[in-house]
């Protein structure tokens, strides 16, 4: 079972080691500040109030036990840079840091850290496209061009079934997914029909999911 | 064309604001803070320096002109709801907004925002799902017990194609698309063959999505 431990734990920082906790892992949750770390107290295995700018502190509390290590410390760029080169030079064998922005990923990198996440930036490009078709759920980018998205079925859809849409020829998109309340579809077929409330998930071109979304 | 007014210009409204506009929309972005108006005033349609807890400011960018607002001043929780108020008042018809917490959150909606979102909470949630399993790259999840995932092909995978992988009898999960390096198939057929570096993206239940997970 692997070992967690996540440095910082603001909005980000304990979200995911709350997650982390509720998948079955042990986590180490620490912070600087003692209200955070008694707000986290008891979502996780442990929790303990100390700077990770510290070395020693870092030392003791057994880095090199740990599998992988997320930094969230966030606002402050310097500490978040410190606490990424401790956990590295302490062992753990994979760093995740969370940077504000490129010039600070670079940094991350260059010290060791394994992967960088940009959780806000990640979540507006996200809520963006959520919000210009109110109809687009969720989605992947799978690649620069090509999405797969959950998109509330159009009235016009409803009572007709796959065949009748005829989605791959009219728009070049695959439904690869209905939903109907709780009941998932996860191969769909010609004859299935889409009904009211239904949510469908397709994967095509950004155009082509762009022209539906248009229509909603 | 919809018209958007991004409030609170931090790393999650600036990438709101941005990605709006880049899918083509006009965008209004609003900072107290001029150093992050001039960061994105080449990203945007307008930025504009104001305060957005005084109405006379946000009345005098013509707030009831806009479809919908993004409120991301993040730290402050009474400078979001001053804010979300009053561009409730002047007449924004959907207006979303940042919150720290539950309870930030239900004061937000009750004073009339229409969506609010956790960008970090939620994305601490993403980020722990991949972690758990590094090559799981992104997911949807579709239902409770139902996910879409994009997963780097398993070395044993490799050199054979899909009916010889035979995914849907062994895991129960169906292959939607395959990436190759920029390239994306998302209609892959029974002969297509999965090759090294390949990433795969897959729709079935958690565990049987769980399973493959362990063997990476
Ligand atoms: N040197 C440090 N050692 C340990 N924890 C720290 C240190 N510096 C900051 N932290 C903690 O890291 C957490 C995140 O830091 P901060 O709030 O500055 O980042 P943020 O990017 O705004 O976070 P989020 O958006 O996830 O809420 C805070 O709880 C803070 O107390
Ligand atoms: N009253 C206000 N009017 C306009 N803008 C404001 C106001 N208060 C704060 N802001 C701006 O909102 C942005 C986000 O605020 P803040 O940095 O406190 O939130 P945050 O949750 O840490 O943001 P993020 O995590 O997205 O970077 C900042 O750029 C700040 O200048
Ligand atoms: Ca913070
Ligand atoms: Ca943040
Ligand atoms: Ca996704
Ligand atoms: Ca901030």
């Amino acid at each position: 079972m692997k070992q967690f431990v996540v440095i910082g734990c603001g909005r980000f920082g304990s979200s995911v080691a709350k997650t982390l906790y509720g998948l079955g892992f042990d986590v180490l949750a620490i912070d600087s500040n003692e209200d955070v770390i008694q707000g986290i107290a008891d979502s996780v295995t442990h929790a303990v109030q100390a700077d990770a700018t510290e070395e020693a502190a870092l030392k003791s509390l057994g880095m090199r036990n740990f599998d992988v290590a997320v930094i969230t410390v966030g606002s402050n760029i310097q500490s978040s840079i410190m606490a990424t080169l401790i956990v590295k030079e302490l062992g753990v064998k994979y760093v995740v840091a969370k940077a504000q922005n490129e010039q600070h990923a670079k940094v991350l990198y260059k010290i060791g850290a394994d992967r960088i996440v940009f959780p806000e930036r990640d979540m507006g490009v996200r809520v963006a496209h959520n919000l210009v078709s109110s109809n687009i759920l969720d989605y992947i980018e799978l690649a620069p061009d090509y999405s797969i998205v959950e998109i509330s079925a159009l009235q016009e859809w409803e009572g007709n079934n796959l065949r009748e849409l005829n989605m791959r020829a009219k728009y070049g998109i695959n439904v690869m997914a209905i939903k109907h309340g709780t009941e998932i579809n996860i191969s769909p077929s010609a004859t299935d029909i889409v009904k009211k409330g239904d949510v469908l998930v397709v994967i095509g071109h950004n155009d082509d999911i762009q022209k539906i979304e248009k229509k909603a």
